[in-house]
């Protein structure tokens, strides 16, 4: 048995729908799909979690299909699979599923056998397709122990937004609380898949390389599971911009400067000095690491945008 | 010929696909769907912009039907039509535009039989629907001066994301520039235009009444068109928290402290002291507005989601 090697994303071989045709949990393990036998996290604080099983071990799930309310890992007696003490984020499967949040990691769902819902197989094991984590949370379950719940959005389907507030496109449509799903538009999937798993490297990338750090102000966003930041593009990607999603043109940026780079508050010069537009003044070089080159034509191409030069 | 009263969103009686039945711009106006009778924006710096005339007259105008990309108001001379000067911000058409996409308001978008495109109608004007404004940026054109412009997609388009990176769905087929328009889903559509409504005004009010200052650090992040602030839902909207969108649920933060209460490191006591949930350290009131009553119950379920209490 090799070495479990951490993807996030697509598996060759492995597309959605694909079942290991032994049945076993274990050859979903071998295919890379997930990196254990029992635990239904795969993930680690640092790198994130690239994968969950749903087989029905937590009674706190919810499973609406494309939308998901998944229980974190913790707490239970092995023996009797009661609930004996609280769920906490130092627990790497929970921190990592944080983590794939915060960075915009895809997550490969899997679902058992052994979990009650219609959106289950019959046997064995299926994958699902890739999920998004839009929020987390603790709950406190009637018995008073507390259990980390994360909501997850299928990407490419209505409910992936980026906005976690939006999450109230899903429409509940009785008291039975299955939400309403309208139907999925197939074109818009295929790219919004193709997307995702390519900003999620660079995403990655640079954030690590900064230690989240912000190369503007310096600052870090302190949250309960460690620092956080944001990736900003410099020149912008999408119509009409067109900038490459590569690292070279992407920042590590605290929230504040993210929205103050993107509306023009903040430029940078050829010699990487912050200039405040507003006041003009230079307030400071930007935060360099040697890994981390930042080319020069998008710097110009996001000041040309801001500030009308001779 | 009443004064004209800015509404965000759908005027009633006046549904996708209206058309003024004499064909001219002044039904329009007397409609309520557009301030002017000439100017392509209507809107100001202070409420934001509810509507654009798309009409031809702007070269540097590219309309993909659910993604336009729109240029602002100003520098041309009457006469000519020719760009003789720089546009800017201090338009009050620009500023608005500016002013939607930081609230989120939404665009009435009207185009005219002047507008060289597939899009616009052969004659007369016509209401097509409600856009976003998702990022904005200045142009320099072949001749030297600078104009403004604006991504627009429409609301509940497959193209309507709340993270303006996201506009790489837009796939360009061809070097003719026209962006690949996936089939949208119909019931999505009706969904998000209902929520958007609903969230603007809620938005605008908390924005307003604390003149974006955060509520938590005090700080506001200014950007060259006016200071800017994010509106925080304190318990959240969407499943399974299901919090309601209503003022008494709604904080005014800046970035970084929207990321910190979204994530549990920051929380409220019943009096409204801000807590530092990673050092446990009171770290002084909430600001607080007489016209903004926060409600105690929605502070008590975001903090039953982080802290546990006894």
């Amino acid at each position: 048995m090799g070495k479990y090697v951490r993807t996030f994303g697509e598996i060759p071989g492995c597309p959605e729908g694909w079942k290991p045709p032994s049945g076993k949990r274990s050859e979903v393990r071998l295919a890379g799909l997930h990196a254990h036998d029992i635990a239904g996290i795969s993930g680690t604080a640092h790198e994130g979690a690239d994968a969950i099983v749903l087989n029905g071990g937590y009674p706190d799930d919810r499973d609406y299909g494309p939308v998901i309310v998944y229980t974190g890992h913790g707490g239970q007696d092995p023996k009797t699979k009661k609930q004996v003490a609280d769920q906490n984020l130092d627990d790497s499967g929970n921190a990592g599923l944080v983590k794939s949040k915060l960075d915009g990691l895809p997550v490969r769902v899997i679902r058992g056998f052994g979990e009650k819902s219609s959106h289950a197989p019959t046997d064995g094991y299926r994958y699902d397709g890739l999920y998004r984590v839009v929020r987390h949370w603790f709950k406190t379950r009637d018995d008073g122990f507390r259990v980390c719940q994360f909501l997850m959005v299928k990407i490419g389907s209505p409910y992936d937004v980026s906005d976690p507030d939006y999450s109230d496109d899903i429409v509940i449509d009785d008291a039975s609380a299955i939400p309403h799903v309208p139907a999925e538009p197939a074109s818009r999937t295929k790219i919004t898949v193709n997307k995702i798993n390519r900003r999620a490297d660079v995403v990655k990338e640079v954030k690590s390389l900064h230690t989240n750090r912000c190369q503007i102000c310096g600052d870090t966003v302190e949250l309960p599971n460690g620092p956080s930041s944001e990736a900003a593009h410099i020149q912008a990607v999408g119509i009409p911009h067109n900038g490459p999603d590569v690292i070279g043109n992407v920042l590590c940026l605290c929230p504040n400067d993210h929205t103050r780079f993107d509306n023009g508050a903040l430029y940078l010069t050829d010699d990487l000095k912050v200039v405040n537009a507003l006041t003009g003044a230079d307030i400071g070089s930007l935060r360099t690491h040697p890994n981390h080159k930042i080319e020069i034509e998008y710097v110009r191409y996001h000041r040309a945008c801001w500030v009308k030069e001779p």
